[in-house]
């Protein structure tokens, strides 16, 4: 179902109606696009005492070729940025009267060398100076430390303090802005983080607090990051599951896809699709299993180590059937236990223990909103989906070991063929009741599961990351 | 404020035409009243494989003259039950198709020995048959694991599991009934967790999960369980400051109730109620001071001392300052960090480095919603809401071997002057998106303060607890 809103109020037409009776007017979001440029031109630059991630800053941010221009409260920025050769200068805000013509992309805030509550009046400086210059599809991150590395209650505090200043700037800053809080644990590598958050790719992902920790490789290039990779995605004919396939495969990577026989010609149409787009050049494979069924998770190790093994495994499959608890059968409450949760379980068993998932692997398992907060009708779906963050939680610290990490992306309102069919006041109150203003696409989930499969995140791990453009809706 | 539409679809003629409309009706809730039986009459019992609190349930129970009644999925109940002389039966589900009439009053299940998901099966089967028996303002109890001290990622992941269904009942249940989850370690007392979240006192308390962790000591009295503590209530002299001052007054405590210069007749009113209807007969005392002030820690320590110390310490003071980031001034970002947050650090480590607060004593401080969410036009307020999350996480461990606990509230949408002054739509919006379909009352925000002060809360420590009537809005 196309969002009318959404189109309408960004018509000509639209625009001046919407002005004029004072209508919400959500932003077309700036999504990833071939050819156009990644990164924005300009950052502003802010931070309290003693910021810890400046080297790393400058560092990317010549990487990615944008200047990073320092607010007062970070006066060391441009001794540092000239002692590295890079672009820099003066952050200058807007008078407070003035229609803002100067724009910045981004705003950067360094906040890892506060230890006391006190010391976060920088933060609000910044951020008060700086926000009106931040452009449309403009981006918010604050770097930090988690509270639970702290050496100090005091410490912990104010850092703990960062995610209540983040989540409102979130739900303020409007026009497609996402802002998201990055803990760092020492001087773990930043750069697959900052260049996803500053990106397009990352244009639903807002409100979210990720937690960074230990060194990640570069990969050759941040084009095609996923080259020479082999991976494998359940529930890939339709919807989601298709986009992150593509998305995958766009990449680099290799990508077998999974789906239900009465699913085979949709699958066959999306990897030949995907064939077409491939930068692999790689012989994308379509394999037709029921992930529930008893042998699959042998059946499926085995398809997969006939190719040599996998490097990513995205447990995307899932169904939903809904009923409140007193009408729902058993067999419903099975099948989407059996389907959203313990299939995944049977086949990472399989495929850790055969190796078939290799050493530096990546799992990503897709949760929900409806895991997070419960949901009415969805005992059965939420359960599922709060059992798949336990599941990442859990086996985190197991495989850490093997160099593997596991994450989960939980997505909030999505436009799918799913969401189209849901009545038109749930359908617009999802849409609605976030900080963009509308749905995601299922590129947006696809783009974080990309991410999150790359070789830079090999430093995250554990990490559910809501894809719900800050959605209302939580726990 | 009065909720006008609460109190009309609650009239006789409201009632019919609401139902004649099809309109929300939202229960009005049972609360807690002197002389008015505190727990119902009968508990339906649930069960996954090998439950491990069957022993405490049976005890407690019994000690609050309720009967358990064993569904299907807790065979082991009605031996045990005998074995013990504790009254007990056992649990028929009313037919699908009939108007159910035969009432429980709360549905409790063990799920502390499930360590594996599919193992979740007859925790859908006992709501499944028992959700309709449950009466107006019933109790939903789930017992489970923290899933950090499970032995394996299924077990861990089982019991996170249990997340997602004890959300989605109380979104599902409506007429008042809450629902909750406790994880317990080992055999942890659960007495006052269980009595708080089967009586009214926990009427707006839904959507929870709290961690009980090690012993604790039973009151002499349950009607009085803070007889023989002194207690201090920081901005008490009005709304939710007033009524926990109130509350703990009544149960037992004497109090020193603190505000500032500009409150101190509300202040004298607030604590000459109180000596009227306290039982302890003792000095409750009002003290004027100005918690931002730098002289105020000590001052307040000093007042407490000359009383021989105290034993609860409730941060309730708290201020709003709201604007957009760029239209906040610097002041008004001050004085609500340092009122809001700051104050509470200093005074704490007055009343900590003098041993004015008693080993064995409570802390208890209030958050906000807001510093879980975050929020539109309060940047400072969500930052120093925050800030009190990461104060009592990290201050919990330190205080556990002086036996001092240090919890948070986080309340929702309660009905204060405060909110009697927002906008209509606001106002609407933030009673009716929560499970209750209504905003909680102040003494919601002190019974569980009270709860938390409790020397059965001895092993409750680091927890949030939001008092939100399951509050949509979350992060």
């Amino acid at each position: 179902m196309k969002d009318r809103y959404l189109d309408f109020v960004n018509s000509p037409f639209g625009t001046s109606l919407a002005r004029a009776l004072g209508l919400p007017k959500p932003e077309v979001l700036r999504r990833h696009r071939p050819g156009e440029a990644e990164f924005g031109a300009m950052a502003a630059i802010g931070a309290g005492p003693s910021p810890q991630m400046f080297d790393q800053l400058i560092r990317v941010l010549t990487a990615i070729g944008m200047t990073g221009i320092a607010h007062d409260s970070a006066p060391g920025w441009l001794a540092l940025a000239q002692a590295e050769g890079a672009m820099s200068g003066r952050f200058e805000p807007s008078p407070a009267d003035a229609a803002a013509t100067h724009r910045v992309d981004a705003l950067i805030f360094d906040a890892t060398g506060i230890t006391e509550s006190s010391a976060l009046r920088p933060m609000y400086a910044f951020f008060h100076d700086a926000i009106r210059s931040l452009a449309r599809s403009g981006r918010i991150i604050v770097l930090g430390r988690a509270p639970s590395s702290c050496a100090s209650p005091r410490a912990a505090t104010a850092q703990r303090a960062l995610e209540g200043m983040t989540r409102s700037l979130g739900k303020e800053a409007r026009n497609g802005v996402t802002s998201n809080l990055l803990y760092v644990t020492g001087d773990a590598d930043i750069e697959g983080a900052l260049r996803f958050f500053l990106s397009p790719r990352s244009a639903y992902v807002s409100g979210q607090v990720v937690h960074i920790d230990g060194p990640a490789a570069a990969p050759a290039s941040y084009a095609t990051p996923l080259a020479g990779t082999r991976a494998v995605v359940t529930g890939a004919a339709r919807g989601i599951g298709a986009s992150i396939a593509t998305v995958l495969a766009t990449q680099g990577a290799i990508v077998t896809g999974i789906d239900i026989e009465a699913a085979r010609d949709a699958l066959d149409q999306t990897m030949l699709a995907i064939e077409d787009t491939s930068p692999s050049g790689g012989a994308h494979a379509a394999l037709i299993a029921d992930i529930a069924a008893p042998d699959a998770p042998a059946d499926i190790a085995a398809a997969l180590l006939a190719s040599g093994g996998v490097d990513i495994v995205v447990h995307n499959a899932g169904i939903t059937r809904d009923k409140t608890i007193a009408r729902m059968t058993g067999d419903m409450w099975d099948s989407v236990l059996e389907i959203n949760l313990l299939a995944q379980e049977r086949i990472d068993d399989a495929l850790l223990a055969q190796n078939v998932l290799r050493a530096g692997g990546r799992i990503v398992a897709v949760s929900s909103i409806s895991g997070i907060a419960g949901n009415r009708g969805q005992t059965n779906y939420a359960t599922s989906k709060a059992g798949v963050i336990g599941r990442v939680q859990s086996m985190a610290p197991l495989l850490r070991e093997r160099g593997i990490t596991i994450n989960a992306v939980a997505p909030g309102f999505i436009e799918t063929h799913m969401t189209a069919r849901m009545p038109f006041a749930t359908r617009e109150a999802g849409r609605r009741l976030n900080s963009m203003g509308q749905g995601g696409l299922p590129v947006d989930v696809a783009e974080t599961v990309a991410w999150l499969a790359s070789p830079s995140c090999a430093n995250i791990t554990g990490n559910v990351v809501r894809v719900c453009g800050q959605s209302l809706v939580g726990a």
